[in-house]
């Protein structure tokens, strides 16, 4: 599953969260040495150090002490990157990189000690549910040349699908990511909701939620529209919108994306209307 | 994949429209004989015809000069159900039904010599794709017992996902599909969209968008959120709302489902916060 390691990398890793907890181990198995591994609490940097064979666990940010590794990586909360950097001492000329996709390169601008760099992995992180690195897309950037050749055979030790992707495209990527990922899984949500108050099983939904899926990444999505909306169904729209007259968000939801569907018909390339079941 | 049809029954099949389309070749496949098929047009009527072995087209709703067979279908859209219905001359006590989700069984109520039924498929269906009936979830309903034990036999025939779902339930089902699949199918239209935009390939985000999904139908979605909404991140949330400055349709979709995600979070089941990729 894992590519071939050209050069085994030291690495300290910063932060313990989910992002964390999913990298530090695929570090480790792709080859490299996370040697040590910072949290705010010694819980959690001890709780994650324990997955990691070899690493140590700290809650100091004097790293000047510790042997200079090739790589620091920042995994922690977007707010709090700048904060890590402006506690932390680190030796002159560290290569630093942050997990995030919504922070620009700039971030480390503030700190011109530092050769700053992006390494995002554009997934969703859950505790408990185990992630395939070979199939997660990582998004590297860096300042440097150097940095870049650097981080790129980091991220293809892990990956197969490794990008170099500057911030501007990496923050619209991430804005694009918040569409296709967190907003569908709040409908998915609010379509569970609405079955569980019907009495129905979710999964139901299964073979049709599959085939949009499968669908949309076919061909274009806006070109295979289907629905009430698109088809200009006003019964079953008055229909829907008289039936979640309880959920005001969720018919203002309804309302907002019913006219974005039929507003995009109007400025889209042309749609294959047609008689739909849905 | 078909299920061993338990009787051949005798079909007649109004409508030759998408789902029309792709029900009238599985009816055969299942062992049925579709014996007509009408529409408004000669053409749609035979290009379906040719589709579907032995079926005779028409366009003349005339419909007690043909031999009476076990079931009519009705497959139009929404609006056209009670149109066809009163332009078709039955022969007494037929048996027809609809496959749409919104529409109440109640709509035979005006026909009061017809015995109705829906047969409502759970799927989406677009030109030129295959779709699995065995797994296309079949929601029966009619009026009398009898029909009903009739509707479950043919839909068996058909799919191994057979419920019988009354009209309230049916509804439900409804609005929850448009949420899990028209409107996710937007937003992957609107990723698609700004993914293009930044010069980047859609399929960056098959992964994530694989995960989400896989995530949803294993846990309750809501309990899944992840996301700058969710982790209530207002400086990306702030980006995201600038970068989305050029197209206000997709901004306000933008604020009103981080709003509703977050509303959510007030009144839902404890959510699982902590530091995600996205």
């Amino acid at each position: 599953m894992m590519h071939q390691t050209p050069v085994c990398r030291q690495i300290i890793l910063l932060g313990a969260g989910r992002v964390a907890q999913h990298l530090g181990p695929a570090l480790w198995r792709a080859g490299h040495r996370v040697t040590h591994i910072w949290s705010r609490t010694a819980e959690a940097a001890q709780a994650l150090a324990d997955a990691v064979p070899g690493a140590v666990p700290t809650t100091s940010l004097a790293l000047h002490s510790l042997p200079t590794p090739d790589l620091y990586i920042l995994s922690v909360p977007d707010g709090a990157v700048a904060q890590v950097l402006a506690a932390a001492t680190l030796p002159p000329r560290a290569l630093v990189v942050h997990t995030a996709g919504a922070l620009p390169l700039a971030v480390f601008e503030a700190w011109p000690a530092v050769r700053g760099g992006v390494l995002y992995p554009l997934q969703t992180f859950s505790a408990g549910r185990l992630i395939d690195w070979s199939t997660v897309p990582l998004c590297v950037e860096a300042a440097q040349p150097a940095d870049q050749t650097l981080l790129l055979e980091v991220a293809q030790s892990l990956s197969q699908l490794v990008e170099t992707v500057a911030t501007p495209q990496r923050q619209a990527l991430h804005v694009a990511a918040v569409f296709a990922c967190n907003f569908t899984n709040h409908l998915f949500g609010v379509g569970y909701a609405l079955m569980q108050q019907a009495g129905l099983p979710f999964t139901l939904l299964e073979p049709l939620i599959r085939e949009t899926v499968q669908k949309a990444l076919a061909q274009p999505p806006f070109t295979v529209q289907t629905g009430p909306a698109a088809r200009h169904d006003t019964a079953t729209l008055e229909r829907h919108q008289a039936l979640l007259h309880q959920h005001p968000t969720w018919l203002a939801i309804y309302n907002q994306l019913t006219a974005s569907i039929q507003e995009q018909q109007t400025v889209g390339a042309p749609n294959n209307h047609g008689r739909l079941s849905l």
